[in-house]
This record gives structure tokens, sequence and C-alpha cells, in this order.
């Protein structure tokens, strides 16, 4: 699975599929496209996890690698810590076996990290997403980055895949600090939402003889991603054309470059719907229109307002997803 | 205390001291100097009570108004639920009965911010210093944010204080959003650490005619800050030169102008060092020379280096604090 | 003049008047109120100079220490090389002869801006502001900003004032460069329109025993300045309100804090129409509602919509400067 | 050559060559490589024209498809008017006559971007390429933009194309604006160094119905840009390593995606090398190692220092430029 450089091997096995390594790296393969799942809430803002069987349901008949629970998708930072590890063991019991399940464990301090992780991991985690700490993000020097990925890593049960997400964290894990911690045996990958293209082939080219797998964060910037050596990708639009974006990861991976693009450009609008333009309540507005439970967020998240329902409904006829 | 347009009046009472409102406004009095008390931690990362209580012996005898606990300098998101409350609790057994307890009760979600501010207040917070949610900004629209604000004060059986601080959080809360909320009889003030005197001036204006009362959240620009119509200070440096903050604060309220540039100007080079660019790591080195328990920090924030140390000694001592 | 730490002396004169420095020190005395002039343009953007000399007339009224013409508020980029210097000229021949003329010579390239200065001095410039160089802002290091300006000061017939302008520049001057300039005979201060009171608190500490003069750069924080040791301002208030710039430049040099306060209170507003919130179109709006010429920008620059006068209108009724 | 949505068609001729437009629409067609020279100087800062004529020999054997003159990479506010048009002329006297010649004719006003776009064109400018005014950034509001292209489109004797360069500009040209100008009959594409590869697909979906070229303005993400439609590329790296950035182009229309990959990874480095990190001087220094002239920079670009000269000769060895 590494990436040697000169020898770059694009795998002809559909990548959406449950396909474990089995060269001599004992790396966990997270290549494929998943969901970061919304958590979904009753009127009274309890956690419905009726509904959430429901949806996965759905999602289960979608070619996808895995599901993501707990990340920013998943108004993680608005549960407390029993509901975060629970929202884990439901998402393991709903799946299809063959599903890999990532927990968002990440948390400011070290302590929390590590037993959060492991407190995922016994709720059935395959893996884990760890964003970096950022509250204090000018102390968040590269050692500081470096001591807290290393301990979370050296102490954790299931493998690490970093997360960097600068809209929500206001900073960037730096490059050299990648390419440092993608020597670590039990950090697999990472999550990257920047959408930085430069950064990524930077990152691949300078990983590309270990076995370090780079995630995209989010669909508009999918096909580019797998174009310099990205595998995957975790993405919020995922939720809603789930078939879509599976089949868009299946084209980045053939031949057929004209194909591929197309239905990149298609979905670039609906993605920034559900991500930065409109967030979590954009989201849960789309699901509803595509036959899941979308209902409300947690405050201080607040429903879309007609308006923005409309620019969105809008976007999403343009390009040809609504009538 | 209304701030009445036209008819500034300067306090001539120091303010470093308690003073409750004697006017028909129903708000508390917040005026004054606080230090955000650092969080003591024993070398195994677990909180060291002894420590806190030797340094608050200490900090018991400067003029202080109170205490901020759980803000930015304490470490807050890196401790759990239970030491968050916890240390109100302890902080308000240790200070002398005259001093007002403040408790950093924000967290992202409204519903945890409503449960926490209750705790807070049942462990003895006399108010409460909200920092707006951050982690999805793009979200972070008026509306959410007011009604945030709103519905934690309207529950909260404690006066709120806003509390802004971009360094950290990555936005500002929208002046007018701020305007707002001034006019909630339950939100008595704001932090705000950003440190634009224009802003802060605009808000003095535009809340001139209500009781709403701003704190520095910085002694970078404390005097500035009174002169435009401040009322105190919430000062990572006064955990360091407690006396000195109190004496800028009480110059700045009366007519020696000269002595109160003299002494800004001298505090503004170690106040850096422990703020922004030392951050708590810093906060923690300085109070070791000034005779309070620094100790450790918890991780991912990591000791600073020698170089570090160095050059924030030499800071010191060009402003004559050290020799 | 210096400013020797521990021994700040409030000077007791207007600054508003001109003083030429009578010390020891052979830089030339900058303090007081200046405005940065617009330049007037008739229907077809062609430069009205009648129009000049109509508004000078009525700034000459004023106790300004002097003007600075071909700043930002002159919509100095958008004129050529000749314009440029004419208007310097011209403001000289219309000035009362005890005005300072400051001229703003600042070009992308060394050669540029070391001619322009040259040939400001010549039409009349008794001083010139620079700018720094900030197209190519990733390469302006501090061995590039350093060598600039040491260049153009050496080869300059007039002192050098430094300009830093962030919000037009999109980055500061480092601290560490502005203090290593300071020890240049021929600059003699800084224009500082950032705003950041706690940056210039720190200036104005580590320049205090030197002759560096350093002025604010908008009236929003006038007061704020004075109060840390800046020596005046280059104001686009000014323009509009120049009395009360001039006013509120002596209340804050007296002893008479209440009445600075609320006066600095009621400029706040006024003031960020006619800069950061408008725009040069704001300014020149403002203009005629004092009696001034206002007249048309030069595009790309488009003259307010009503909703934005009507918006502006109101935050100068608020501070009682409009009916 | 428009990209009809649902029909996108690769062309399959090589991009690199010219090709004139047979299709209906009037539009230049501008697909294709262009290296934006850097203007060549003497020691003593004047323009080395023999210099230029020696670098074009060698470019001019590259399967490019023009030129850039006087854009970032060109130093083109470090020039006065008369050699900005100079450069323009020479470029054309000394380019193969089959070369497209694209002048940068942008300024901050609308009356001298017009002016200085016609001698552009008389000095035999094929195109001219346009950065938005950013000085005034905050009244750079859509109108002020689109007056601004507008009537620069309407009057100019040869084509527009938009740039876009937020590292330099410190702001985008919303998309919204670009959509709309898009409509212009003169205004045939936009060159955008933002790199932002969703806003990228985002423009190229909803221009696909119009004749709207896009050509990404960093070899960082080249082969990214042509996978979601973009048609070309002007880039700094191309200057240095002309072949490999035409062969990626090449690459980018064909099927084969390994080698495309392999290549875009190999040239991720330098190419941020002699752009974002070492700027001007960078491009100037490895200029030198491939047989070029590279020579000073103007003032106050400074030269690299050793230790950074290493840093960038590591980073070409790594990509096997370099032994």
């Amino acid at each position: 699975m590494s990436r040697n450089f000169g020898l770059f091997q694009k795998n002809s096995l559909p990548k959406c599929q449950v396909r474990l390594s089995s060269s001599a790296s004992s790396k966990l393969n997270i290549s494929g496209i998943y969901p970061p799942i919304p958590t979904p809430f009753n009127e009274d803002e309890s956690i419905a996890y009726d509904k959430l069987k429901f949806n996965m349901d759905k999602w289960n008949t979608v070619p996808f690698r895995g599901y993501v629970v707990q990340g920013s998708n998943g108004e993680c930072c608005f549960q407390n810590w029993d509901e975060r590890i629970e929202m884990v063991k439901k998402t393991k019991d709903f799946a299809d076996p063959n599903k890999l399940i990532i927990g968002g464990s990440g948390c400011e301090s070290t302590r929390d990290t590590i037993l959060m992780t492991k407190n995922m991991a016994d709720a059935g985690a395959d893996a884990v997403l760890v964003v970096n700490p950022f509250y204090y993000k000018a102390s968040m020097n590269n050692q500081a980055l470096k001591t807290h990925f290393t301990k979370v890593a050296d102490s954790s049960p299931v493998p690490i895949i970093l997360y960097n997400v600068p809209p929500n964290t206001g900073m960037d894990i730096p490059p050299e600090v990648v390419v440092d911690l993608a020597h670590h045996p039990n950090i697999v990958g990472m999550k990257d939402s920047g959408g930085d293209i430069t950064r990524l082939a930077a990152l691949c080219f300078q990983t590309s003889s270990l076995d370090f797998q780079i995630l995209a964060g989010s669909a508009g910037f999918l096909l580019a991603a797998y174009n310099i050596g990205c595998v995957g990708g975790v993405l919020g639009l995922a939720n809603v054309l789930g078939e879509e974006t599976c089949r868009l990861a299946q084209l980045a991976q053939t031949d057929d470059a004209k194909a591929a693009m197309d239905l990149q450009l298609r979905l670039v609008g609906p993605n920034t719907c559900v991500t930065r333009r409109f967030g979590v309540p954009g989201l849960k507005t789309a699901l509803e229109w595509f036959g899941y439970y979308g209902g409300p967020t947690r405050l201080p998240l607040v429903p879309l307002g007609q308006q923005d329902v409309d620019i969105m409904r809008n976007v999403f006829k343009k390009s040809l997803y609504l009538d």
C-alpha cells in the first residue's frame, strides 16, 4: 500500500469496499469514502437513536468504506463524554459488519484525548480521528503538537488518523509535523479539510515512501485529491449523496477523466451548501430532501432561514439533484 | 453606575475594592481588577489544591476586586466537568469573603453552558464569564449568538459577563450583538481581550445609557480602556504583578496622567510575555519568579525552552521588575 | 523632546500649533494633528485645484500642525507621478506658511521611493510619509524593510516618517524593525493606522530614550494613543471635524480626563464612517455636509448608495454633529 | 471551445501549441502553459534587455502557448510606466511569432488601467492580464470590481484576462463577480493564483456554458486544475522547468493518470520554492541553476541568504532536478 515515488500504483479494486491490507505493512487500510454522520436529535435535543438506526439502514446500502462518528458534522462538541461514547457504540451496532467505524476522539488535553480514545475503542471504534488541540493556538508549536499526537498514538489500542480542519480550528498542522508523525506505526493517515491541494500534494510527495494515507475532508476537492495520491474522503456530502460520492471516488481511479470531471463539477455546489456555507443546519436540511432524518441541531446552531433554504434548493436544482 | 453620555463620571473611589452598587440599578458592580487564576498542577497533572491555597493566600493581600476562575489562563479546556466546578468551589473557599468569584462557564453547546453556569453558581460563583461558542464559527451568526447568550442569561441564577477573546476563538462577537445583549437584565458586562480600542470605544458609546460594564482582557491596553469608559480588567499579568496592575487601575482614575502612562509602558512588555507571546507556560514561569507556585501545565502545553525563558527574563529586567 | 523612561513629560503647550524643536535634538518636531487631505476631482476625474484651494482656505483656520498630502485618503495610488508631485506643490502654495507639509512618497520600489521623495521635497514637502512596500508581502522580511527605509532615509533631503497601515497593506512593520529604524537620524517618527494600542505602547516604551515620535493614524484611538505617549495624529476625520479633533488632542494633554473621554466617544462613530466602514467615498460624502468640497472619487471607488448615506447620517446624528 | 455541462470535451490536441479557435466563439483561445517572465536587471538595477533576449531564445524552444510579461514575477510594480510598456515591446520582439504575448496591465485606478492596456496593446500584447485593484480593499465591493473590469474590457483593443492573486492582493475577486464578468465578450478568462480548487471547480461549473477559460496561477495545483476544467497555467516554475510543466499539461489531458500524478508530485516542492516560499529572489536563484540569466532583483527585494539557497537546492535535489 506504500506509495513509492516513481511507482505510484492506482489500485484497480474499487476503494469503496472493504479491502484488508495484504501487504507487508501492518497499517490498517483506510482507503475509501466515509460519511461523517450527523447526530440525530429529537425536538428536546436528546439523541434520537431510533433515527440514527433509520439513517444507517439506508447508508448501509451505499458502498462506503465505513463511518466517521463524532466528527465536526456530528456536532461532537455539543455532546458530553458519555454521549460521545454511546454514539460510537450505537453506530457500531447499526453498521454493516464490514464497515470501518472511526470515532472522533480529539479533546483539548492530551490526557482526555487518551482516555476518550480508549473509551471509543472499547465501544467498537476500529480507528480514531484526532483533531489537533487549538484553543491555545499560539502555543501549539511543533513540539506541542508532536508530543500530543505521539502520546495519544503510543497509548491507543487502535490506529490514529490525524485531523486537520482549519475552518474550525483556525490553524493548520504544519507539514513538517505531519511528515514526522507519519513515521509512527500507529498513525495511519490524515483527514485534511483545508482544501489546499498544493499542501496535500507536498504531503503526498514527502510521505510517498511511508504507509501514510491521506483522506480528503470535503467533496469539493475529492477528485483533485485522488489525482495527487489521496486514497479516499470523509465527506459531509456523502451523508446526502452517498452513491454519487462513491461513484466519484471510483471514477477518480479509472481512466474516464471526462466523466470524473463532470460528476465532480456537479457535486461542488451542493457540497459547499452542506459544509462551509450553511454548516450542519444546511446538512440536516438536505438530509430531509433525500429521505433521511435530519431533525434539529443542538443550540447554538439555529435552523436555516427560508431564504437560505431557497438558495440551497436552487443550488441542488442546478446540479440536477432536485427537480 | 450608568454612563450617561455627556455626563461621564469617573468614580472617585478606588475601584479595586468591593463596592456594592448603590444606584437604582440592580446590576452587580463588577468594576475593578481580577487575576484570571491559573490552575496549579502537580507533576502528574493532578490539581494541586494546596498550591492553589498557597497562591490565593498571597493574592488575597492584593486589592483585587475578585478572581476569575476557569478562564483561558486557568487551562479551563483541559479540565473535566467536575474539576471545573471543584476549582470554583475551592477558589471561593480560599478567597477573602469580600472578593467576587467569577467562574468561566462557557461551553460549546447552549445546554452545557446553562448547566455549567448553574453548577458554578451552586459552587459559589457570584457571576459567570461566558465565552461565545466558536467551533462552528461560520455558523455563529448574530441570531445564533443572541439566542445562545439570551438563553443562558435567562436561566442563570447569577449575572452573566460576555467574553470576547478572538486570539483563542478566531472570531469577534459583533458589536451589534453586544449592544443588543447589553439590554438584558442579567447580562452585566463584557470582558474583551481583543485589544481593539476603537471597537471598545464604540461599544462604550453605544451602551453609555445602559448599565453595561466593560472589562479589559489584558494589561497591555488597560489604561487606554479606562480612558474610554471601561471599568476594570481581567488581566493575566495580575497573577504575577498584582499590586502594579491595581495601582495602574487607580492611576487611570486619578488625574496623574504622567504616572499612569509611565506605569502602563513598564507593564506592556511583561504583559505580552505572559499572554500572547508565551501563553500559560510563560505565565507559570513568571509566577515562580515572584514567589508564587507555577508548576507544570497540562499537555499539550509544553514548558518554555531555555531560550524563551531568557528572552522573558530580559523583558522583565528592562521594565525593572527583575534585577 | 525625548521621552526618557520614568520621566515622561507632557508638554503643556497646545500641540496643534507650530512649535519648533528647541531641544538639543536635531529632529523635526512633528507633534500635532494633521488632516490627510483628499484630492478633489471634477466630474471628469481631473484634479480640481480650485476646490483644493477652497477646502484649504477653511482648513487653514483650524489649529492643525500641518497637512498630509498624498496619503491613503488622498487616493494617492490613483494619481500618476506628476499629479502626485503637483498636489504637494499646490498644497504648499495654499497652506498657511506655518503649517508643515508632509508628502506621501512611498512607492513599491526603493528607487522610485527615493526619487519621489526628492521630487516632493523639491515641491515643498517639509517631510515625507513612507508606507512600507507590500505587494510582495511574503518577501518583505526584516532585512528587506530595513534596507528599504534606510536607503530612502539616507538619501532624503527631508525627514522620513514611517507609515504602517495594515488595513491597506495587509501586513505590519514588525516592532523590532521600527525600533531599529528609530535610531536613524533622518527618521523622525511613524504614523500607525493599525489601532493596536498594545503594539503602540510597546513601541513607545522601546523608543522612549530616542527622539522618535508616533502619530495615531485614526481618530478612533487618538485619546488612547496620547495617553501612552504618542504625540499627535493624522486623522481622516480631521478633514471633516477639524476643530473637534484638535480639541481632543488638547484635552488629551490636559487633566480633564472626563471631557476627553466624552469627546473621544462622540467622535468614534463618525470616525469609523469616514475610514474603515465607508472609506474615501464616505469621507467625501461627509465633507459636503460640513461645507467642504467633496466631489467624486476616481474609479474604481464608487459613490455610496443611498442606504449607506443614511446609515452614515444617522451615526453623525447620534453624536450630535448633525441635526 | 465552450464547456457545456455534461458534455465536457477534452481537446485531444496538445494545448501547449498555438491553436486558433475554430468554433463559433469569437473569443481568443488562451489554453496552454505560459511562463510569467521575470524582468532581468543589471547590477545597477537597469533592465538588461540583452539578458531578456538570452532567456527568451531558450524559452522559445519550449512548447509554451506564450508569455506573460509584467506579472507579479516580472516585478511589475517596481517598473515605471515606460519600462512596463517597453518590456512588452521587447518580449514581443524576442518571442517566436506563434507565441501569445499577454501583458500585465493592471493599475489601481480604472483610468490608468485603461491607458496602460491600450499602451500595451500598441506595444504588441495579444491580450492583457488585469489584477483587481486592492489598495482600498474594504471599498472593493462587487459594484466597484464589476465597474472597473467592465470599463477596462469595454475600451480595450485586446481581450482581457482577470487576475486573482490573494497572496499579493490580500483579497479574492468574489465568485459572483467572476461569473458576471464571464459574460462580457472581451473578457476571455481568468488566471487564479489562490489555489483553492473548490473555488475553481465552482467557477468552472458556473461558467461551463460560457466561453470562459480559467488558467491555474501556480504549478502546485496544475494537475488538479486541469482535472476540473481549467485549460492551462501561468506558472512561475515554467521559467525554470518549462519542458516539465508543459509535459504535465499534456499528461493532464491524456489518460495516463499515474504518470501525471508522478510528475505533479515531483514539481510541487520546486514550485513552492520559486513562488510562495522564496518569491522572486528564489526564482532568480533557480534560473541560474538551469542555464538562464537570473541576476539581481530591484530593491526592496533582497537576495536569498545562503541558508535559504541550501534549503532550496535540497528541495530540487529531492525531486531529482539537481544532482
